[in-house]
């Protein structure tokens, strides 16, 4: 059975109450919970992670590397400013989706690059909750 | 029954031909046969257009927009300079998603930021064919 | 009888549909119907050409050189970024007026600087329909 | 009976004497002057001032603000230079037209942007005298 | 018998009206004609296109890839624009080299740099006409 | 007893008219009433003066040094753009405090930096009207 | 009674040992204990965090989030440094103020803008020890 | 006899007491004393001028073209930031030698140019109260 | 006994693993190994720590501070980002020299400039594992 | 007999050796014979000179000014530093031509532009060593 | 008796022919001529030295040091891109005047800044050959 | 028996004398006397040469390859600005190792980047006359 990390970097644990303009009502328990079920109907299962601590999200992934198909990260404010984090996706042969839920290209110039994605597979932005799942349908190869 | 438009920007007629370390090797008319074959499995009608000229692809859409229940766009080289394409992205009230076959963020850094993308929905690049697939699937809300 | 050409490019047909808290909600026909009848009054014979390409409005302005007193033009999203329409303007004896409908310094920086501006005699920018009017009035000397 | 400012920055008195090749060679008094009988004519009373003073351009901006219906500026070199100002123009209620002799755009790049003219109605540059009466025509809605 | 595309991008076709003082005096009639005449002395063929549209330059640049031995571009204001025009020359195998007839480096700073000329063979620049043939010289290898 | 300038530039009399929804309705002079007694009751006397004139507050800080304890400043706009007023305060000893109403780091990046606040001893932004008092209690050593 | 939480961040244990001449010679324990007496005297209740991680501060603010009336936070080099750290202040409803001992306007360019202080309240830097007092009385509306 | 305008701008009139580690330590009184008797001496007339009010240099400089032969410009902090000082400058026949104190090559980045420098006959700077001399030498043509 | 801290930053624990072209397929173990018993050898004393977290890596300098004679610091991505990594090195009176094992000037254009390393006694990049040697040779004068 | 001066620059006297992938793997004065015969061939006389002293190559245009009919330059990695070399082709009367093997577009950015370039001519990059040969047919005017 | 070298850098050899309009027509021989009686009527001793050469200056300046009072030197286009001729200067007892010929602050924007003229004592530009005289008066303390 | 060239650049032949706050006071001849000894009792043959000239610079590091195993290389001023040096360390296959007596990274940020350490094996900066040795250490692979 295929699993995976879902892995949440920093204030993504405020889903729901953070700027919901921007990042929606529902919280990060729901989001992971409604993810979990999903997955499981496609026979896939999930790991789930939230820190927001730059060296939990290295250390997890480095964990995952052994143990997991993939890796499904949304870096949150961590994917514009940390190196180390996108040289441990680079450093590692996990394969790895960055999912955004806002548009980065939308917002302020400083969110348009992603840093971490570069080093990653590639990156879903703006499609919010959807992007993780595309995420996995995409690492599955499951489309 | 759900109608897209599949909207091609420059150079991707060359798909196969052009650049294939980075673009791959299946040929534009492969790539929309597999995907209008897997659409109509889903139910899904496609409209497939591509165009060297930005008129075209603005043409395209704002005829798309009574149409269409969205679009799926690659905008090609026109994504990181056409002000007028952007300008039509978010002049209209038809979804787009935007596509890019390969990781903007990871390429020369005038290709880190999507003019279009921040107009459209959100942007999916890096993740090759599927990028159009995962897109339609948004679209559909279809996962 | 004096004639002009007024040039709209690209998105300037989505006018009355397009961001309407910035450009208005009158669309481009009605603005040609009463800007044609108040220059007809004024015995100004008045040619529209709308085009979202690129090369129709640098061949229309090049057409026009021999057969018309002057240009208005709306370059729309290519002001800020092409400079084969701007070396047309430049590279004709033909008076041209730019117009935009929002103000330019306004907005975001991008959009600050007009390159096709640069090569005509002015620009008016922020006065909305007025500015056609006022422009013709000027290349008419009608003050 | 309309009341209008006609609000000239630095240098501007100079006029004539000044860079003939960019500004023309008529003196600020004769401009003054013709413009003045050309309201008149429209029923349209004009109040004149010049100052190599930012303060006194605030000031005037100020006074103005509860006695004429709108103002004209031209803020000479303060306008790409002065947050006072442009705060001043974003505070007050008065409708102001910001008018340049010379095209902004045509020039040196430090002078493409207007700060001031940002926080203005709209601007009008490179069409010389008949700027300040395109301005006026404007505020009077008289076209 | 060899054949080449001589192709021309926008405002080309105003040579000998457009900023003679840069360009010079003659028509690209004349320059067409002179150019084919001593191609065909030295058995070579040549195409002509000249164009103010981005789209065409691509497509004729494609066509051109499977009759022609090479193509000589004098891309105009496109070559410090298009991303698109650029991708099409990487993307083919067809051996293009680029001519200007101003030298780039003597003008404004955004001219400078040749973004189609980094995906060219190489750039003749500042040469005037004579640029055109030592490009066919080159592609014939002909010295 | 104590005597401190309370220093206010450009545009600040416009207070409680002038974009309220950044810098409050509270108008200056009710302001400096409030501030004036609630500085009695502590011992401190205070100058109040507003200029829209960069050359008066220099002179008012010049003036201030042989008879003030110290003095608060709300530059403005002058803040961001002023070196001459930047250098007064450097060339004197009387230590300055300077305010802003809004928060400086997050508004348009060019409110980010004062180079006003750089010569002075602090800066105090964002606290509206209570930053005018804390300033004072500083300059008291009064907390 | 009122609670809040005074956060410091890296390299603040340092204090009395680190670049002196920048930060002054007293001791975070003295300050702390220093503050917390000042405090209690005025019916307040203090916590104090100390952390040279990222994490553990975007944590302590979640957490007072619920308990406290507001945090006095001095970022350190994170102010610069942390979109973390600023989406957490943007994403919580607790009043953050934000101090720095240093004159940040005065100090090596890249230190002229805060990040976090952006999203916070407001900013007092420059002021010393002092600025940590102010902060509380604003928090606390006594001045 | 020769008449020369000496103009000195914002906040020289501290010269003695402000940053004398980098302008000295005689006043400006002084300074103008010497001067004036070593250009009498001389044959020469001085008048002098001190405003920190970019308008009154203006003016000053306006004044004096019909009345002196020249003008010493010490610019001062307006040197870096006034187009309008600047204008007036390139607008008048007075031949204007700018003089800097200290050396603007060897200080902050945004000093090394100065904008007013530009448009003068030429600069002398870093040479302390001998640049007034030499600048009255060369517009006596006494070498 | 001469003791030494050799701290290692982010991703270092993958070496041999993490893009071997760059930094080699030695592990980090290995490395440790090695150079623990070529320092014993010449009667030095080393302590390792590797670590993800930046406030790791800022402590354990902190609390090396009092108890070795110096320390090797690779900081890995930390290197360009971490302003507060660098106040530590700053704030403290150990002898500190950076070790990168590749050449940064050879690099990405952000990985030229060592944050870290300006406040560092001095920096050696790009001579491999080498580098660590060298560095405790220069921490012991032993050369 | 026409006489020309071919100037290289620094580093191509280790043409054959130097980076052959970018600069082929013939040497210098293999290059130097076969382009003599082939002048000679055309009646052109040649002189070489190869230095890495900028000095010389400035000494050596100087020197051929009144000697030959013009010259052919490849600047190496001068032409993108050196405003002395710039200088002195801006000061002479002598035709210069300006070649490069590489094609500067397809390299580092800080190559793009050819500073030297700029005074000259023209410039050929990418064409390898025929760029000589169309250089010197270009000054004979031999095409 | 006083001595001081005249340092003259790249292409100064070609005053008189090169870009007259910018330089004069005089010739250096002419101007050292002048110059050297000018001075020995003054009591003063010239060393005259001109190079195209970076190193003969740096060697030059270094010689002077133990046997002129000072130098005058016009670095010509070193002045812009010589760090080896600015630490020159900076590691040098030997007082140094700088003096450009044309107004560096009204050209090029790349000629702004002096990068030697930073360690200079001071910088004279745009006054032509008097700035010799003037930089010789001000060594000489004669005035 | 080994040997190695130790290549100094500009200004180095000034040490002792030279800004001896940055660089010591130690003469370049003592250091090398030092350097010489210390390497023969390691056998290790060294060539000294100092040279303000970027030619003799290039020329002596050709001339090396044949004759040396490596070279140690401070380039003073020219590591910043010279491609021509960076070029020829870049065509060679002589070990170059670069050394800079004080830290790049603590100094003005246009000394940060090495343009030629980057095409050096690697550098070491910071370290004083220390850096010489370890850099000839790395060389003999003896430590």
């Amino acid at each position: 059975m295929a699993r995976y990390l879902v892995l949440q970097g920093p204030n993504l644990n405020l889903l729901g109450q953070r700027e919901p303009q921007i990042y929606g009502e529902r919280t990060l328990s729901k989001l992971h919970d409604d993810l979990g079920q999903w997955a499981k109907a496609r026979g896939i299962e999930l790991e789930f992670l939230q820190s927001n601590r730059e060296g939990d999200l290295i250390d997890a992934l480095q964990a995952a590397a052994g143990r997991c198909q993939g890796a499904v990260l949304n870096p949150g404010g961590f994917g514009h400013t940390s190196v180390a984090l996108r040289d441990c996706i680079a450093g590692l042969s996990l394969p790895v989706v960055e999912v955004h839920l806002s548009n980065l290209h939308a917002r302020e110039s400083w969110r348009h690059r992603s840093l971490t994605g570069g080093a990653a597979k590639g990156v879903i932005c703006g499609l919010g909750e959807a992007g993780y799942r595309l995420a996995l349908l995409y690492l599955e190869r499951a489309f």
